[in-house]
């Protein structure tokens, strides 16, 4: 004990003050929490410790190709980081972005880091035909250390330097950066995203930019805005003001047209795009109430309604007037609008759970039908609700100057086997949301759509809180935990059903979350997205072969710099006795 | 049309820009959202019309003697009131606590408002004794609004101000006050509570604020602060500081003497005492590893030890070296350090989870039960155990001037049946967190226990998310909604297993919701404490004869106040239109 006390006193300043505890590689290239005696009296972080110790053990999701990681670690000071001129004032943006995660760690590096982008085309746009692939090269020789970003898009290139971030781990005041890398990256799913509905509660927009924030870390490249849907629709319509005014919750609480430029240029310059959706002719009630005001006649029915239970899901119901051919112009109008501000490659058309019930009791409808001799029977309804989506298409190639985007839709009633026919797979690609088992998902590859995982048995970040409406445990429980979240393996599924040809498993185009907000708000919404949707990322950027057991070290201290430097507050997954004492909190076999 | 428009144009000043809502008071005394032409075009406010529909609506917990409320509405401004000083400055402090939930509302109000206080004892101590009835009486005459509180404590007294903060509404910048009001009410249980473990993740002592001012909003008054673990030890002992340097997660997560003073203080002018713990001697490891270094030799056994399985019941592993009588020092020392800060009259001396085979697998521990010829079985391990309980409970006597506090102790296998004659009922109150059907209820009543329920089947906190150790769910899944937490009514669980007498019922002293930090943290157990504590304050201060359907819209109207005038943000209950939609979002039966 004098031994060490003595070899204290000659190492005062790599002490931490009134701390017993050092960090360093042990077995399994796993990090420990040693007493300073077994690191002769010298603190060595835990973030330095983590980099030199596993190749990789910091980055999220791992990338798919080649990983060479040095255990040399540097100092260095990220805010004196020389960065080459970018040509757009995009990637400037995107480089400003990545210097101010580390704006408050000031202390002095000991290298002198140059960073250098071979991009191709930094005005690339995000789709599904866009490359994200990079290569990040960082080389040291005598204290001077090159960085060099390769892509073909901003996309990639912004990947490289999201990857070279999580190759640089800071404590305290200092930064350390692996001194030699080269890793060559590509995602295996083209689509990586979250939902969010800020229809049944209202979300501000600094909360909406850490969400974009959470995505961007972990290289998750699409924010779904469900931005209007029964019970709200904060989405500010200049052609159509009444929409909020009848639709908001109150006056505040709107997207104005500024707001969504502000959130689009926010997300393109951390990679991500935002995806709009309009849901349609169900999920549609609250802002509709104006039409009969203005002469147009009602274009909602259904809205509000009591016993909610024969009209809708969930209250309060509502449902598109399609009777009412006004209905036509001011969705198309709402398009407009939309695409003034949406400028992605995708539009969601919406689509989900329609109840025939309402229609079927509303004498305007009922009418309307029956002048059309249009049977009031299940194939009745499906042609008068497939009348909408026709016409609502055709609305949305109008307003959008004679072109289709990727037009997104969920899966319903008529996504099943026996109504797809009224689908056309070169137009739609259909958003998953069924569960994992259900007889849809093989027919829907086979009959040539592309798909986007978010079946609710895995994906739903709602599910396993108490029931909102009556008693007991909500709809979709038990909660996802992570590990399922990580597992969602869609080829697994297809297999499961008897899909083994891996050119139909090619049309999943990839996953998402969904973060529905009957029970999530403002202030708690990150800690439900986060760091699940890390797992999401993980899944459909890496396609892992190994599962969450091999993954949760990584993610565990992922999570825990997502809160220490980025100010991304998640859900908590452990003690942080097991962050500093990795690989140790998990069941043993014996 | 033209009829509202000419309206709108009558009262413009009424109206809200760009709003064309507005509420009523409607059936059941119900408040629905209107179109403005419905309150010819004037707006009125939610706040005003909770306020003057529903006697009572926006009180939580509901009083439990005389409520008397007239639908009369004045509006005020609370930074004007004027209110008669009080004696000491704890009662001022109180009062400017009161006045500051106001203060960002400027608006003029109608009626001189004047507060009068007539209270007993402003300097009362809060003890499972300490009478905290209060009287509310406001009357209006001529714009003069009278506001007396009658008490006979000053905890009562608090009570009846934060009774009046709620019947004082307010949005935008204006506040209303019911204008005729008489209350009496007085908590039916003397303790209720939420746990708060500080060991597992730390929390900052804003944090901690936050958790008691939503107490004290709720009129619950014990705020127990399991403040150290296995985990980590974050309490700072002046007589023993390497307790920190060996236990906290690092230098600057440690609570010092001055925050817990600031805590206990801020605590007991929102009426809530701070109850300590300091678990043992299970739950006990890190921090105590430097005895050796210091020659007092091993204070811990098993600390940290893997396969955790064998020797605790979750990672890490550490249980006190009762072998070693050095021990006793060191628990004293710790004793003195908690009782110069923690100044209330209970004290939680821990006591769960002893885990027998890390003792009979630690032979420092083996040989001094061969030495004392106690057997190594499970009554062998109970006397052992029970040497502990007499000696920590003779040294915090010894520490504490030669007198006990209220000592609260948890079940265990010391508290069932067949041990429990080790435990003196006179000294101990048990906090019961077996299942509601464990047969240790009843029998630790009948035995003469005061009993505070936190059975993990209704109050854990942290049930029901992912498993933080393997996979699937935690491991009292499913998540405990607020209806569950609301029903936790002891007496029906005591009647379930035959326990009918009211004598025996009321050996329940209270109850307090238990958050559990493996999955929590700083930034997210705010979520997971409310508003599902907000339930157990109804059930512990009204002992409502109805059930959660019943209190559902004022639960959900208090936890949307919660949020917009007190900044404290808990999970969300329903959609924001349920708020403004009273009474809609629920089951219907035809």
């Amino acid at each position: 004990m004098k031994m060490l006390l003595l070899l204290l006193a000659c190492f005062p300043a790599l002490a931490r003050a009134d701390f017993a505890w050092s960090y360093k590689c042990g077995q399994d290239s796993v990090c420990q929490r040693v007493p300073l005696a077994d690191t002769n009296g010298e603190y060595i972080p835990l973030p330095k410790c983590r980099l030199a110790c596993k190749a990789g053990g910091t980055l999220w999701p791992f990338p798919t190709g080649e990983v060479r990681i040095g255990s040399e670690v540097v100092s260095v000071n990220v805010g004196d980081f020389s960065i080459e001129a970018a040509r757009t004032t995009r990637l400037q943006e995107a480089v400003a972005v990545f210097k101010n995660h580390f704006k408050s760690f000031t202390a002095p590096g000991e290298a002198q880091v140059k960073v250098q982008f071979q991009i191709s085309d930094e005005s690339s746009d995000l789709s599904l035909a866009t490359d994200e692939s990079y290569r990040l090269w960082i080389q040291t020789h005598n204290g001077n250390s090159i960085v060099v970003i390769t892509a073909l898009t901003f996309q990639g290139g912004r990947h490289g330097l999201e990857t070279l971030s999580q190759l640089i781990q800071c404590e305290d005041q200092s930064c350390y950066m692996s001194a030699e890398v080269l890793i060559s990256d590509a995602p295996k799913y083209p689509w990586r995203g979250v939902l969010l509905d800020t229809s049944r509660n209202y979300f501000t927009v600094p909360t909406i930019k850490k969400v974009i924030d959470g995505l961007s870390a972990s290289k998750l490249n699409t924010f779904h805005w469900h931005i209007t849907d029964t019970h709200s629709f904060p989405f500010y319509s200049k052609r159509r003001p009444k929409m909020t005014e009848w639709g908001a919750y109150s006056p505040e609480q709107i997207y104005t047209e500024e707001d969504i430029k502000d959130i689009v240029h926010y997300a393109d310059v951390r990679g991500v795009r935002v995806l709009p959706e309009l849901d349609a002719p169900a999920h549609s009630g609250n802002g509709y109430q104006w039409g009969e005001e203005e002469g147009l006649g009602k274009l909602a029915v259904c809205v509000n309604r009591d016993p909610w239970e024969k009209y809708c899901v969930e209250p309060p119901c509502g449902q598109m007037n399609l009777a009412n051919p006004n209905l036509y112009d001011v969705v198309e109008d709402i398009y407009r609008d939309m695409l003034d501000t949406f400028t992605g490659s995708a539009f969601h058309i919406g689509g989900d759970e329609v109840n025939f019930n309402c229609w079927n009791t509303t004498k305007e409808v009922t009418d309307y039908m029956d002048g059309k001799n249009i049977p009031r029977t299940e194939e009745g309804f499906m042609e008068l609700w497939n009348e909408y989506q026709e016409e609502a298409l055709a609305r949305f190639k109008k307003a959008n100057g004679g072109k289709l985007k990727d037009m997104i839709l969920w899966t319903s009633h008529m996504t099943e086997p026996e109504f797809l026919h009224y689908l056309d797979p070169s137009i739609y690609t259909v958003q998953y949301w069924e569960s994992s088992t259900n007889k849809q998902l093989p027919n829907l590859v086979k009959k040539g759509f592309q798909v986007i995982m978010s079946n609710y048995d895995d994906l739903y970040l709602d599910c396993g809180f108490g029931a909102w409406v009556g008693e007991g445990n909500n709809w979709c429980s038990p909660y996802k935990g992570w590990q399922k979240i990580y597992m969602n393996d869609p080829k697994k599924y297809l297999a499961a059903q008897g899909v083994t040809d891996p050119a139909l498993w090619s049309k999943i185009v990839g996953g998402e979350t969904a973060m529905w907000t009957e029970q999530a708000g403002d202030q708690n919404a990150m800690t439900k997205i986060f760091p699940r949707s890390y797992a999401l990322a993980e899944r459909y950027w890496s396609d892992p072969a190994t599962g969450w057991f091999e993954a949760e070290p990584r993610l565990v201290y992922f999570n825990s710099v997502m809160e220490k430097q980025r100010g991304i507050f998640g859900n908590t997954l452990k003690p942080e006795w097991c962050v500093q004492s990795q690989g140790i909190c998990k069941l043993n076999k014996f």
